[in-house]
């Protein structure tokens, strides 16, 4: 049992002992690859909703990164960029991580907030309809950040909005701007995945646990991979489901120059892999008792020296805290830059970028 | 079913899509009618707690419409009116919709929210008195919206507050700010209701599907009908009660010029009405089954051609859709303007408009 | 029951008859006793976690109450003093009242919230850890202000900390903060006991109705009133637990010069007391039974006349309103001065205080 904080008061703050763990790479990295902002890309995203990954073309998550960067390192001030604008945070599906993240790269920006964190609050609870709530958040905010039980409930929302909608996760079907933070945390630790070409021996092998058929983070970050074909040279998906793509992105993963194959023997294929995506996994019936161990790793697991792991947490069993302190650990990093990212996508969609951006970062 | 969200992708973005739907009347059209603004009505609300549409006399409420139709026209900037001052949002009974209209209007104005989204996270759960909670509101903000499901509730608050308390909806009792908005909607949509004298052929028949006795949005809303009886004809209550009034206001309404009666016959009534208030009813018993379809309105219903149709959303099945896009639909915009009017009263409470609204607005 | 709110409204406006009540001591009391601000004191606690009312010696509580008392009395303005930092109010235990009390207090400060009211919203509802919990705020926040019903959670929770952790109440551990309001209060109402010497005839006699090693606003209260030795004569703790003290603090009140006995006979002993601390008891099994009359105060219990009654709010059966009116409640006040005391420790722990204080106010 740990000690009562009253006999620890007197020792140095703990607080202080932390320290950033894991792999922190430095967001300098994709602007010596980039330097210059292209303005232009990120105008396209104006005014734009945010239903999808398939939203991003490879060439907008370049910019979209090197805005992140600009900001995470502090190259201009951003404190009061979206004084005037108020989002709405509406997660009918409780989620604390997504909307405190939306909340506070609105509230960096100098944007307000006002939330439902949780839909028993809510009319719908009362069986309130989407169009309904549309027109209350037309009239109530700027710009709206949702998460929703139903896949099909953000898409029926926006039929109703005359402001932008930012999907924050709906049912099994997406969760774009997680993929944002994941491929920001992997385009920090490796550049020329975006910006560069690599050496046919140095292309990535991508392992994603997960079923993208109806997980939605692991969903989202396929789509985005596939945008880096060029320098992704395989991806195994592993599941325990027969068919773990699902219909909406067969033909698109499909159709795809990167090779891409489903296996169950994740630890066999360890040596491979330079990135591994995984997710809380909750098993179908005996799903766990059959293949919970296979898909867990630990500090014996036996990864690659350089490889590197990605979790949108919060982590389960499948995740063992032992690699936390390890340099295979990027699911950190990838938390602490899901701010970063949205501030970016929030002013690209605000359309406030012309006047905040000096003129040195520009291309 | 909907198709899922990432095969729309690459369309234009839904949310572009929606325009304002229904009714919407010009702001101007108020401004029009009665050009400058006279802050000595407005100054009667300063430092006033709201309990009851009561509190609003005529010339009050066309001093409002007027202040939040300059705002929504923005006429001059409002988004630091109230930098200093925070309203706590007590929601102890849960309502979205009524509490993000709260705080987004103290958020527009520059305002701070503090905010109780539902009882079960409060100390009222342990049962914490109304007083002590009063202390608390005293200390911690500038003015308390409340929302409880006890009609007394609200009033045994006050007694133990210095600072202004906004009935957000007490019990079976009232809503007026509820109220404010519903009129808004109206005076903007036939300013001479409040800035005029209308002839005889052209006054108001009003129909309210509802029980004032126990509802307490038509209750506000008829306490404020009242106020406009030159230009009222009639207002008909469409209950299953027999006596749907309620001890509250029954001297209050038949003391009033306007010609009141009681009906179950909506349907064969509607070529009479010019304007129909609806509410989610809340049927006993087998209400519904006697008096749902009796009760109900759709686009096949014999409304006259320039008939409108309130409602406070959130609607059940009282109201159907394929209203929605005609021009009886003046709900969309009732809900539109309950921001603005909430703005206006603010402004008015916390006694800021002398340094605020340009003399070219004022009378 | 009270009549409906539509029959006052022509009333004067109920609000504000309130005005304060009970025992409101000026701040200007603590000010006048010790006039300069050792900003070198307080600067100690520049970046500190505030886990344990171990952390404040005398020293430091006579400098955040003079900080809180200049503020109070509107010496500096200090709307914009936290204007970049981010506060999240993590309350995995519901808390109304400290939660908003924390809330009112950054933004007091032009700083900016975001909010966890009710676990059952959270990932901590799925199970997630704290240790990425930790790596969310130190992400998403620039200071986390916690409550959990676990006593180690703040302790594990700080150690995967960035950024300063505030204890806003750990099971039955401590509640820090809320004994600097308890003793803003009591130092109000006798500057002497921090800033001077009582002669012997008027040092404290302090009655704690409670028990300290399983009740957290007594434990942490009883631990500041040992820095206070010097003026207070002797501390009696009224509860029906054989061994009230409990581990944590047994030692450190046992080496204390004050003199400590334990009693369950309060009634007979008010006569000799100049302090009454009391809190909303939770009796075990038939505890109340036995000893809920013998605990509880009213108008009629045999209080002198000058003594004063600490509770942190909210109350049960212990305490009569019918004392609200009298100047033995100075609860009333200690629930008043927690936002200022609050804020006293948000300047320190962000070290904003060498540009904020005016140079007139510093020692």
């Amino acid at each position: 049992m740990t000690q009562p904080a009253s006999q620890v008061s007197h020792e140095a703050d703990p607080a202080r002992k932390a320290g950033k763990v894991g792999n922190c790479p430095d967001p300098q990295g994709v602007l010596d690859a980039s330097p210059g902002l292209q303005l232009d890309v990120l105008d396209k995203l104006h005014n734009q909703s945010v239903l999808t990954a398939a939203l991003f073309d490879k060439e907008m998550m370049c910019e979209l990164v090197k805005l992140a960067a600009l900001m995470q390192l502090k190259r201009f001030p951003v404190g009061h960029a979206l004084n005037d604008r108020i989002m709405a945070a509406a997660f009918f599906e409780p989620s604390t991580r997504t909307r405190l993240s939306f909340e506070s790269a609105m509230l960096h920006l100098g944007g307000k907030t006002i939330s439902v964190a949780d839909a028993k609050t809510t009319g719908v609870a009362k069986g309130e309809s989407l169009r309904d709530i549309g027109q209350m958040f037309n009239s109530y905010a700027d710009i709206v950040a949702v998460r929703h039980t139903e896949q099909s409930a953000i898409q029926e929302l926006c039929e109703y909005l005359r402001i932008p909608l930012i999907n924050g996760g709906n049912g099994s079907d997406e969760h774009p701007t997680q993929a944002l933070a994941d491929w920001y945390a992997l385009l920090k630790w490796r550049p020329e995945i975006a910006f560069g070409e690599l050496d046919e021996k140095f292309r990535l092998n991508i392992g994603i646990i997960g079923t993208p058929g109806n997980m939605r983070t692991v969903k989202s970050f396929l789509m985005l991979a596939l945008l880096f074909h060029k320098n992704i040279n395989h991806i195994t998906i592993f599941s325990e489901m027969a068919d773990p793509l699902g219909d909406d992105i067969r033909e698109l993963v499909k159709s795809s120059p990167i090779s891409i194959d489903f296996s169950q023997n994740l630890q066999q294929s360890l040596e491979y892999l330079d990135v591994i995506y995984m997710n809380a996994i909750a098993f179908l019936g005996d799903g766990y008792r059959f293949f919970g161990d296979a898909f867990s790793l630990n500090a014996e697991s036996k990864l690659k020296d350089d490889t590197v792991i990605l979790h949108p947490l919060a982590r389960g069993e499948e995740l063992s805290v032992d690699l936390d302190e390890t340099e295979h650990n990027l699911y950190f990093n990838q938390a602490d830059g899901a701010v970063w990212i949205r501030q970016a996508l929030l002013l690209a969609v605000f359309g406030r970028l012309r006047d905040l951006v000096p003129a040195e970062y520009l291309a």
